[in-house]
């Protein structure tokens, strides 16, 4: 492939300003602490919630191989015709890596056909994120496990349908365990859920969580081949005469 | 468990008050011609589309165990709400069979996360079922393969998620194949998917295809015990003090 | 199905013999105490490592649906031959149950096809099994977790292929996770690997693992239908004139 | 990466040797058939069955990032060593590519645990085979199938655990389907089995064959990381005061 992955970094950006201490950790925004250590490697654009369309125009997500999400307190506010769109771009193969509270996006939860509920804490705990699958390409790089000093709690039962591929499981503090890393297969797309990023925690500047998020961009970006046509079909072989 | 299975078959209804041929195999509906080889075991209860609620009242499937359903050309006619309803008993357990046509439903199609299409074709296709779980609970007292002279064919792509587990896969005489028998979890629910089944054959007078259902019934049989809690949740284990 | 399930638990039976700990915690051999609560609803025998023929001669596996399995210390007495008569009887349907240590039997390891190595300390952790998948037949009657207030920690990466269907995460004091329960289907047979039973602790007492022992008799117990057939097949639709 | 993948094509090299008609397909031997087309991008080495050790050295598998492996009429002949050899390769990350009649050698019955049986029959069945899996890597540059016109059919039950993804299923003209190309993860290596190649065609000179074989090397070969560690292990987190 001759042209570089194109990559869309797609922030809520509401939390960043609001809250001074989001503010502080991530002064340009959550999507610039994401795509700018990217950028060595592929075209990024950055799209936020506010900008019309939501940043995510049809020419936009034409020219994005891979879409990343993060979005937390305005989901309501996404749009049912972005969703959509979204949505289709990934049936025809444009990858989508779900970051921390984008569990409850709505293009989440429309992908995973459950609530995508779970159990959260904001407190004290540390993450330790293991590695299950140690062939995986989403684990290239990376150790046994990391760890994310302080991160919000999320905890088992995690409502979505069991991981194609599930490659990281958290251990916390606070006595919980959480499928962290879920690869899935959506249409032509690939879909790959991460779960650290809360973002009152410099969690994106982590070497780790930066190394997962572009091993993902790898694993997500779509394959070259045509849409699968459906609908009604001549025989291919011949059928018994009527 | 003491009280029989309730058994609730959904059918759309409509190619049996239109079409005569579909009226000869079917006199009473396909809804009867699905529910009566099973009521020796379960408790059957019968639903269509003209019913008020489309038959699926909140009674009605609270008292359900497994949910059959039949639609094919007036999917856009079921409701959102109780579309909502279904979905949400199949999240707290309930099972759900979709038959053939059903791939296009709308609660299928909200499980499943992707657009549900196919090939197919009306023609004179054989359809030949291959088993390739031999130890499925779905496949219990079937032979290696069972055939269906006439049936419609369905071919892939079929734009569904990988099932959890593949039972059947169809051959057909034009040259497709088929992947007939699906299995997920969403949820606490089990979601089965069984292609065969086109209104205008006498696919489910079958004896393989009505134990395939019988048998789907019992695996999609919800278990007992409580739903997950959701949300805060204080920790388990004492946190450092801050 | 008119017989009781056939359940035949096996016990390599050597920690009971020589420390004292484990003699006073299962005084009848762990296979007693595995075995005791099934036998109101199965047929129990019991086989251990010093019996002839390790007490699983033709007769007892052909008599035999599901075998429980635990051994530790001596798995490489056991002999090549038998270990090739379970395969070929979960080939044939059988289902296997491998507790605990017995992730390093032969018979797990030839099953899975991978190393079934795995990080572990004898200490004072505490395990809390989580279920992440609520809808299992495994869970029925389970609330969302469980602990077991004492018991040896298993850590990833546990080297088994990933589980066709994943039921319980482990959370470690010290920091670990671990797959708990894990189900597989090979040949006709199905296997469920179950974590927890370090002989120093009454583990085999407590209700909750019972239950899940109980649960995955059911689970794993053979379909009725003929064993596939292989080799040289006719065609069963015509070929093209040569 | 800076180096080129290295791959080696180890084939049995005994039906090129005893049958004019499978000579005259493959001069150099099925080998250098399928090593060929990818010469251009990787390393690629060649071993057969005659040569010492097989061709498998140490060396040669150290030096090894991804094996495919031709085997049909002498699988006894290959030595448990370079089998275990292999194995521990595999284990450690190397990727493995088993065609055709390799479904019944040493190594994939090992690294799947079953019986790996199948239906055969040398006739003249055409083999069409469905991409079911539209985004996998696999199926990169491939139309919907493609077909081979004279192949070896095999059919179902295929006697392997489910795929961890399917990429292909292929019809046949006498009646029978087949899961021809499955993927799986074993320990840190990669495993991707593809069905065609009976030795008396010219499967290995066909382009969507070589496209795939192709595709296979991308998708196995190994992720750099370091082996996990294993056995006894300190806490991470402090346990409570004995």
């Amino acid at each position: 492939m001759s042209q570089p992955i194109s990559v869309t970094v797609w922030n809520e950006n509401r939390h960043e300003k609001h809250n001074p201490k989001v503010a502080e950790i991530y002064p340009e925004g959550i999507h610039h602490a994401i795509g700018a250590p990217l950028a060595d490697a592929y075209r990024i654009q950055y799209a936020t919630l506010d900008m019309p369309e939501h940043g995510l125009t049809e020419q936009v997500l034409q020219d994005t191989d891979v879409l990343i999400w993060w979005g937390h307190m305005a989901h309501q506010e996404v749009s049912e015709d972005i969703v959509e769109r979204v949505y289709q771009r990934v049936m025809h193969g444009m990858g989508l890596i779900v970051l921390h509270s984008g569990h409850f996006s709505k293009i989440f939860k429309k992908l995973m056909g459950t609530s995508c509920d779970l159990k959260w804490r904001e407190a004290n705990d540390k993450e330790r994120l293991w590695v299950v699958s140690p062939g995986h390409p989403i684990a290239e790089g990376l150790g046994e496990y990391f760890e994310l000093p302080e991160e919000e709690m999320y905890g088992e039962h995690f409502d979505i349908p069991a991981p194609d591929e599930l490659v990281f499981v958290s251990w916390f503090t606070g006595g919980e365990v959480f499928r962290s890393g879920c690869c899935y297969q959506r249409g032509m797309g690939k879909v790959f859920y991460f779960r650290p990023g809360h973002e009152t925690y410099p969690t994106y500047h982590d070497s780790n969580v930066q190394r997962v998020i572009r091993n993902a961009v790898e694993w997500t970006k779509p394959v070259q081949r045509p849409y699968p046509s459906y609908g009604n079909a001549k025989p291919l072989e011949p059928l018994p005469q009527q």
